[in-house]
């Protein structure tokens, strides 16, 4: 028999990971259906993946938050409209987080690094971080009896890790780690090797390009560890691979397509630091090219706006010419709350890739390749091709079942 | 060898027919690349479709139009930038609109009504009316030495027309047109009628539901004369349904999806009639529900601004739910001039149903569902999903090219 | 000394009305600012109006509400972060509604009618309405001790009542109400003439044209009691009258302006009726032509759209032509909550009305003309010079206000 | 008698002074109305304004161009139907331009030099410089026979001037020209030190801060020249100046103002560039502050979308609170075309100069305030009140104006 699955966030205090431990605990109380998640329903619901109610919480972060008033946000967004029923929740939730880690904010960049207080590890050599990260995911386990461990990293984006021929070997990377070559990694490629080496599956839902590079895929497919990222794809590149495949069905070229990204959360915040910020327009920039199969003139924008909060707003400008040569139009405005968008993700990916594990995958997972931005080692960035990937892998996953369940 | 494919249009002088004119001229001397059309690219363009330089146009109206104000108002649109160029083409086009023959029309409303001249049919029974345009289109295929006629519907939308026992059966249907009921029928329907009875190729590119009643389908299906339609799928409606599976994809609940179109063309003012906007409304509004598997909220309106001239501008504000029920918004904005956008795929849908007629297909044409906001016999109303049944009818059509050709 | 100041709400258990109540319940606390308001700041505060501590709610409403859920349904769109607060303004506000007045729905057309239940005023004469309304006024003034009592109208917009010669002139519409006849007075007409009647301010806050008929100006100019309408200016509109007038700045032409209203309140749901929507359009539409100096096309639409609820989406198209006679445009959407607005709004008029009956002065105020889109004889549209009429008015007032304490 | 007035334009071969010559021309003809300029209506046409018929263009630019083509986009762009008036209207608009002069490109920035061709002034003394602009105008007036010569800079955004002592005094500045400071000019500076001390009132309708540096303005007051600037308000910034009012005439906070500009002419090719840019946006950004009395989150930006061509587009975002602290937003999208807004100013503006000039004023022109984003000397930014200005200003200058007469 199947024990509980621990999730482990790295960002636990963030935004979006306090609304996936809030949310999971309104679906568990019947109090909220689960809009924004797929795997529960068809045709995942057969796929022998983890009990919501079978989940454990934890994590590590590096900054200290009034958590309360960021829980409170959260239900104040839901449609939970039970005063007791929002107040057994918070204390919930309150215990969880009580029991985080502290983490690392190496080479995190200047914005992220003046988040830390006293408590984040400073002066340890690579070797002794990524022996404290294995330390505190060995006794997640142990503590709450769980049968696998799931990291998901949901920290703020670190400014780009150029890669190197150290990065494209395993051998050459923990040559690196023992040379303590501290230039050669950032927090997330810490977490990442780390969790590898734990044996557990490592989603990557920032744009960190730090976090999967490919000696750790290497490692993953030898261990047979699954693992995937990069960047949750929730809001105006959703849209966008929504849409422009539209532009292909009909032969349209597209002149220019600009995009205009206004937010207010942590994420924003950190994300006014132009070193930050070249991460998250990589991965939200290459998408285009792909899909149309050249680059129309294109540049994405992304300004921090307090008042905002979690409320991101993009507006797309999409140029774009016709029969005869005329010129058209056609804008978008997305306004959705970012981690309302992102936690069901979260939930899904969990728990497929701890499915996966069990199935006996290792290295990446290109299905699920529709919830992120840059998915890596796939080429499809059409959302409803990608989306069938998915479908085709439930099917198959549902389909060998019950020779999985033999076998193991 | 083949000879000249003709293009019979209904509202041959309108703004869609004078677009597809023009385009086609411009696109022979090339002078403008075919932006909007698939069939001159992969993998169409080994399918044995007819050239456009072997393309005729004729075709009727009922109206008295100033051609060469309308035909500046579409090069002005366009980028030919040669002065020398635009003279040729409007010339040339001059010379075709001017064979163009007087048409019908029948019960089209007053709106409608009001816009004839002297010189349209009146006090015709319906016999004599099928008679007339069977009579045009023979005179046109003999005059310009014709193989194919394929019959194309851009005039401006007509009321609905309420569908009767006496259209449900072909045998029916001839008894009305014997008795000479002349409520059974409206102008579309007695084009479609007769265009199917000379064996040409049908397509309605417009709302109007009397053009292709069951009766008319089944005398294609028996005769070997392939028809399709309802209603050209150009703008809002076609982002709608490259749109709208997204939230499919991320279980995202729509809670609302307005619309609001606003144009400024013949169309626009034809569509200002609460009897004609009906027929339209229609065609517009069952793609949600059948793309989402339930009916939200939805309505669309329609409004004539006449400084607008053929730019339609659509506004659709979509409200959504996701996780813990938070609610969010997308909007978009549409600016796109029709004629543009339905030129070309009136030429794509004007080839494919010659093709077809030559591959010996007839009745309903599903491969082309893609290109019309209301595809008859097609459930599906994911433009993607259509559009793929287009590419897989292509593919067939391909490699079935040697066979036919052999047999024909 | 001065004693409390009545405020008698009409649609007392309404979005707005509810909004007034907690709002100055929440001012009083000090747990929000006066943002919205503009006479608790300069140059309002020196002209001794009442102050927000010396306020009582009282009025009537036709319908059954429930009460506890609208009332956390504002307090959740407020910033008031303090649980405790929260829960002892929903007390006082229930304490404040359990003792409001049943009304009457005489001709508010079927839309309105259906949401009365049994205890609502039926088979009286006109007088006996009046004669009630009064009573109700009377006693609110009596039991709560007031020195002055306002009635504000924040009902559902009832359907146009035809101005006929009885309603030109006094006598005619006195003679009017003796003989019963029903079809001249719609509810807002019984309000309106009874708080006259009592010597009380009236604020017509809706569009419902029966309100303030000319006799009944008449009786408020003999009986110095003032008055003010048509329809507060919220929204679209208010952008529309600081908009507009930058086009005669700029000589541009406004060629087209298409306004597209939606919201999912009661407001909303009554406004679906096309009755009642007349009432609605007429008032936001007069703006532009009195603006501009010309009318260009325009129409305003309104569409219910329930899962808004509150929060009242506009979009505006703004087609204009410039140098050159180059067309261009602009769009606005405003997304803004109804109640929100609607509510400091209020406070401000019942405060000024107060101080205008204190003063003396009687019939239309015309320096209220920034509150409403359709100001009663007031030929200025334009925001700022509307605004600048109250500015001179406080000025005036304040510098007269020894003058007038003296006196008084 | 009064002879012509002469335009001597500062990037003559640019798009808005193309479009100058060519809107004056077809105004001439009576091809089009005077939209977009105020000039020739009510209550300025009694003025004594010089006719638009006695006006003779000239101007310099750095940079070859292929004027026939862009003055076919302006005509394209217009709604002048007939051919052959387009065509005497492009002879008789490259006439002129064949006759302009070449400029300098003084420390405009990589950008700018690039587009100069090897008829540039170079290697030249900065009195040389100024010397040879003198040269210009004194030719242009003699050869044509003008009464007067307006100056007006119309070239691309230079990068900013830093202020330094020697620009506060005329004196200092003398002797920076003596000594050959090249440092302490921008081109902007050597044309309105040039125009002011031939007595040639000066527009500065860039936001090149060179230009109207303050010992220009004391030369401008000494010599009774008069100057205005900085920077043309044509789109976003006007609809600002307009909105932003809006929300103090309701005391609701703007809590950010987000604007996002996007364009493809000439002028967007150079902000593409940080240094010019800087310029721009110090221009735009003031305004909120100073109409609003606090400084909200506000932040410009400009990007480069070649395929807009002239068609500027901007997206605003206003995010405000308002009652109870409620969060509410308003956006707007404007799309003009950027020379169309422009020229007509530039028309109004020169006629204003000239009239100022004969009426013996000098230094800076306070009554053109509402033409510019950052009107020199005039603290007020609201639109209607800087129109308010101009309109007093019309109403004075039409009372004296025959005193003025006389005495001249």
């Amino acid at each position: 028999m199947q024990g509980a699955l621990g999730v482990w966030m790295i960002g636990a205090l963030g935004s979006i990971a306090t609304t996936v431990i809030i949310g999971t605990l309104a679906l568990r109380k019947g109090l909220t259906e689960p809009l924004g998640m797929l795997t529960t329903g068809d045709p995942f619901k057969d796929m022998a993946l983890a009990d919501l109610t079978a989940i454990e919480f934890g994590g590590c972060d590096i900054r200290p938050t009034e958590q309360r008033s960021v829980a409170r946000q959260v239900l104040n967004l839901s449609d939970i409209a039970d005063p007791a029923g929002c107040r057994e929740i918070e204390n919930a939730f309150l215990q969880i987080v009580s029991r985080i880690d502290k983490g690392t904010a190496r080479n995190c960049g200047d914005a992220i690094q003046q988040l830390t207080d006293s408590s984040v590890m400073r002066d340890c050599s690579l070797r002794e971080e990524v022996a404290e990260i294995r330390r505190c995911l060995q006794q997640f386990k142990r503590e709450r009896s769980l049968t696998e461990v799931v990291v998901v990293n949901l920290a703020s984006t670190e400014p780009p890790l150029e890669l190197d021929r150290c990065h494209m070997d395993l051998q050459a990377f923990e040559t690196c780690l023992d040379r303590n070559d501290a230039a050669a990694v950032k927090a997330s490629t810490i977490y990442a090797y780390a969790a590898v080496r734990e044996g557990c599956p490592y989603i990557n839902f920032t744009p960190s390009s730090g976090a999967l590079v490919p000696a750790i895929i290497q490692l993953a497919e030898k261990n047979k560890v699954p693992v995937m990222g990069n960047d949750g794809k929730t809001g105006e590149t959703l849209v966008k691979s929504a849409l422009a495949p539209m532009f292909t069905c009909r032969n349209l070229a597209v002149l220019s397509w600009e995009g205009f990204n206004i937010l207010g959360n942590m994420d924003g915040s950190i994300l006014r630091h132009p070193d930050n910020r070249e991460s998250k327009i990589k991965t939200k920039d290459q998408i285009l090219s792909r899909i149309l199969g050249y680059a129309p003139h294109s540049r994405v924008h992304i300004d921090y706006v307090p008042s905002l909060d979690d409320q991101k707003t993009a507006w797309d400008f999409i140029h774009f010419k016709g029969f005869l040569g005329a010129k058209m139009s056609l804008q978008f405005v997305w306004q959705g709350y970012d981690s309302m968008l992102a936690a069901p993700l979260v939930l899904d990916l969990v728990r497929l890739a701890d499915l996966a594990k069990r199935r006996g995958e290792g290295g990446l997972m290109p299905q699920l390749a529709c919830y992120f931005k840059a998915p890596l080692g796939v080429e499809e960035q059409r959302l409803y091709e990608q989306f069938k990937m998915l479908l085709d892998y439930a099917e198959l996953a549902t389909a060998t079942r019950s020779h999985h369940e033999i076998c193991v």
